[in-house]
């Protein structure tokens, strides 16, 4: 397969670039019966736009969503779902400068030497915009698991460069413009981020991203382990340099009488593991964090090579994000849902007459 | 796709359990021509091999393989190449406890819940004797990269539980038992694992994997970027629970003017990214880290449930590794290695006639 | 993967119904560097359109399509390419009847049970509107085996109903509403197609497809045979019962000494083969024949049940096509084209180096 | 995916050439707790089997199928199956002239072309002994579909060079050499096919494939309908040219009033559509007709060239089927059944809960 197709069973195919006229994709392999509108995938779609606070990108586009097929009469028919989402706000300016250097940071001196071309306007198909494709596709995932399994998943930044945020509660992520779950630093974060921007520069982010309500048995060993395929999905999105599962790079340092959680009658005594063994779903809640780089784009000049190999001083200026792990979260929810929905199908394929004295996926 | 297959254009179907008669694989999709023996394949599975050693598990294994097809005269037909690995040394005992009990942080559980059933003897498939068919189909990615692109993949240990090691020479990782580039802390480290024995515990790992020589323009994005194939790859591994590229999740705290990496005609002045772009090979190193849980196989014991649901306590009898991050090095270059090739190929497929006027895949 | 993705590495994946707002697809693995522009896609669609003959149905649709993304400054990007076809005269009616029962000889009956739902408007998915896509797709395929090797794909229609055609010149083939290659026997089809129609029946359909100008060595065996893809492709065309390669059904009754065709120093003496051996193509043209059944939808009262079991008759009024193989010849083109270029780009992931002695892929 | 695997879930990749050590597949993806034992194998691989009779080849092979993996106290565990036969009879002997000539209708040509080199031993990959690890694997698939749908799948042979077979009743069919549904027209048989190989020729085969008892609802439109698969899976047995669903090419002929199945409360009155609507399973029985062409390999000298493309005269001496298509029957009915596995784990998949009021694969 070429690369833009996620998934086995539930497989999205994304298209679209920064400054095309739109961007989408197909949804193939969803089952029949859930019940789906444009306001459903439009509330995630909501939650990703740019130009919402003053510290994202002031792109403006609206994002609105087109269901082109697989729907009727409210339903999904089993057959492919199009999602359509046209560019609005593909502002023409000169590229000259951009279309024949390389940014430091981006994509460019690859996408260059890959394909022997690119589009330069606004980074083409490496723009972080592709994203919106992700967000609509996984709200349908999130919407067929939540009905079938209850499951709920959740991202929130938990870092944003040096400053630590403390968890205290759930209901704060959609209350500020971090997805923090906190209210007691947003103050605090409000001047480190103005501060961040008006040096001209950016910085990484740190993310949390739980599932809760994940049955028990998915995940397809060896290859194709529940754990394998959410750090494919999470470091596929633009910008993540890293992955963990449960106790992640603490559990280097851990005894194993400390990282094995034990069990009892009523459950699991703790989640070192991060909700997968063995590269199989344990029902317990899925722990996964991500980093995420500052945002390359940055008014500070700096040194780069144009594709004759000469030397350039590159500033990038227009409407970036100062720390593009803000608006990380509602994508790799997605991603995650996309992950589950998909490893969710394959299981029922294998394994649909099942039956054990535990609690699992035939019963939930 | 069922799950024991890995990549798309170069694939590697493995098969085996632990105490089962053989284990091996099928790689399907390599080059013809390419001169191969078993030998070739032998060096790494020794490498890997159990028993070499006090501090890994005293299982003994001859790893000797044998290739059943694909090669003729000494050289790659194109056609599949299929490798068995006989088991020897698989002891009869009474599992009758392990059988009916889940062991905490083994995949015991989790097997059980989604086939309904588990090959119980030495963890059945789940066991990390698996990987031995991985490190010899990755033996043959490595020499064909080295063959045409003078790829040189290597991984070290990093760090054993909370012992951090110095990196002092490439030299020193095939002459001491834990695959550390160093020389002047094994005394140490063989003290410290000894202590982790006789404690009845064990420790996790971190790991270096790097790759030199790899061409630019190696990854198909969105979803199949290099780096969330690596990220698969590497997270597909027994008791990996992170990896990083790059910077890692040290980016979070870096600023965009620090963690991007500046060019001039000479080349990149840093290397933060890990040799990945966009999701795309820039042709620098590529800089991976990993890290491996402690074993779960303790004789320590611990609390746990049996298959009723009952209430037992478990302690893990037998030939276990302290320190399962210890064998994780060729394996580790072994995933690497087949990502890297399955990218080769996939870059080539799409664009063999790119000519562009920098370094780049075609000219290597 | 899900059913509606064609090709390994050059796949195109379709959405859309007959009624709907609209079809398409998104073509991932496209070489970057190919000019790429609507009106390339628009030839060949304008050749399936409907409405262009008293013999076909009388739907007037546009068929104009959109290029979304994956092309800039006129050429291709490497990109995910996204084709776009807005329905334009999906009649609303009451669809009552049709909306409670199933058509003989649709896909109406098979669609329920499978999905428990169905989209009854025009056949939904199921209706032959959907293989407008697959020619925007197979358009672009055209163009990039044409500008590669200088292959050329042409399908005619070699009998209809009870009437053979004779072969009388490619040049015919675009000249008459039967996409026949022949010029004598016009007038007589013509009559034969009347007669058909006011009988309110349908009938079926033989074609011809051809291509020359094909390389050596394109086919993957054991499974993915060139001859085995091609059968895949031309079956999954609607109303499609037949597939021969060279001989056909005709090779049954041959010797081995009359069908294995002869090689001298100046090439093949014969193609009873039809261009492939041992699944993988020699270089000479490759011949498939293909049947297609008569046309479902007919005005004749017939038997059939409802969704509740009890009996109705049915007769399908309104827009259809008499002969639903006329409209076949550009489809079944795209599909071979998907098929030689998917394969053309699997060769070369694999072999991209080899040369040999004899005129091959390498050399054209 | 190279093209040595069958199958989406359940998939089946085979390994291994006609004098090499070995041959063999790894099953990914049977579902478990299917009992199994090598002898529920060994009966297909039996009927495979060369040297049972005159009219076939005298090679000897005991075609022994060892399981080394996936199944654990007499039940499959969900883990791979991996099945190895071990060829014994592989004389050696001076392949000199084959070396380096092609022979007419044979793949040699075109893996030398592909490939640039290739296994000349007995045709290596090409050989027609590769379908026994096919057979292997059908056998598995075979098992589960009848405990799960009471499915069962037979072939046999209709036509014999220019002799038509009739039906006279499946019980004949393993009663005499020719795996003919026949009794009275052995004997003419017989000296048919002895006649045939005195005169150190071969002639074709004609098949029919059926199977009964197979679920509504199997297959996936638009690409991966039940028949495209189907006819995939024939055109991928060696020799085959051509495949037929149903009415197959005798749809070109009739009118629509007669190819269309009418339905009644008590079923459908007809079968020319052979068991599929839509690329969907109708519940109805799948009929299928292959056409095998005359065996390449005969005595008498046919002209080629060799690999310097001078001219050379080649005649194929040694044990050679007279007509390879009476071994076919076992080989197709095992791509039959892969096809009808893989299809009902994948309709299982997406469609686990749909329940509707009329009988379908859940109900049975």
């Amino acid at each position: 397969m070429a690369g833009n197709t996620f998934g086995q069973l539930f497989t999205v195919t994304t298209f679209g670039e920064s400054h095309g006229p739109a961007l989408g994709c197909i949804i193939d392999g969803c089952p029949p019966g859930l019940a789906l509108s444009e306001q459903d995938i439009q509330t995630d779609l909501d939650r990703r736009k740019p130009g919402t606070s003053r510290h994202v990108t002031q792109r403006r586009e609206a994002d609105e969503v087109e269901i082109l097929s697989g729907v009727f009469e409210g339903k999904t028919t089993g057959t492919p779902i199009a999602l359509l989402i046209r560019n609005t706000d593909q502002r023409s300016k000169d590229y000259g400068n951009i279309a024949r250097s390389f940014r430091p940071g981006h994509a460019d001196y690859t996408y260059w030497h890959k394909y022997g071309t690119r589009d330069y306007r606004g980074g083409g198909r490496s723009s972080a915009r592709e994203t919106a494709a992700r967000v609509a596709a996984g709200a349908v995932a999130k919407k067929w698991l939540k009905q079938q399994f209850r499951t709920e998943i959740t991202a929130y930044v938990t870092q944003i460069g040096t400053q630590e945020i403390r968890f205290e509660g759930y209901e704060y992520i959609g209350q500020n413009p971090f997805f923090a779950a906190n209210y007691s630093q947003i103050a605090e974060l409000e001047s480190y981020m103005d501060s961040i921007r008006k040096s001209l520069d950016s910085v990484g982010a740190g993310l949390r991203v739980e599932a809760r309500g994940v049955p028990v048995g998915l995940g397809e060993p060896v290859f194709d382990r529940l754990d394998a395929d959410i750090a494919h999905a999470m470091m596929s999105i633009n910008a993540v340099k890293g992955v963990e599962i449960g106790a992640g790079f603490g559990s280097i340092a851990q005894r194993g009488s400390e990282h094995g959680d034990e069990l009892t009658p009523e459950g699991f005594l703790s989640n070192h593991a991060g909700g997968v063994l063995g590269g199989i779903s344990t029902g317990q809640d899925i722990l996964v964090n991500i980093a995420v780089k500052p945002t390359s784009s940055i008014a500070t000049p700096r040194r780069s090579i144009d594709i004759d190999g000469q030397p350039v001083e590159l500033a990038t200026h227009g409407r970036h994000d100062p720390c593009v792990g803000l608006r990380a979260a509602p994508i790799a929810e997605a991603m995650l849902a996309l992950v589950l929905m998909d490893h969710a199908l394959r299981h029922r394929a294998q394994n649909a007459d099942v039956r054990v004295d535990t609690p699992d996926i035939a019963r939930r």
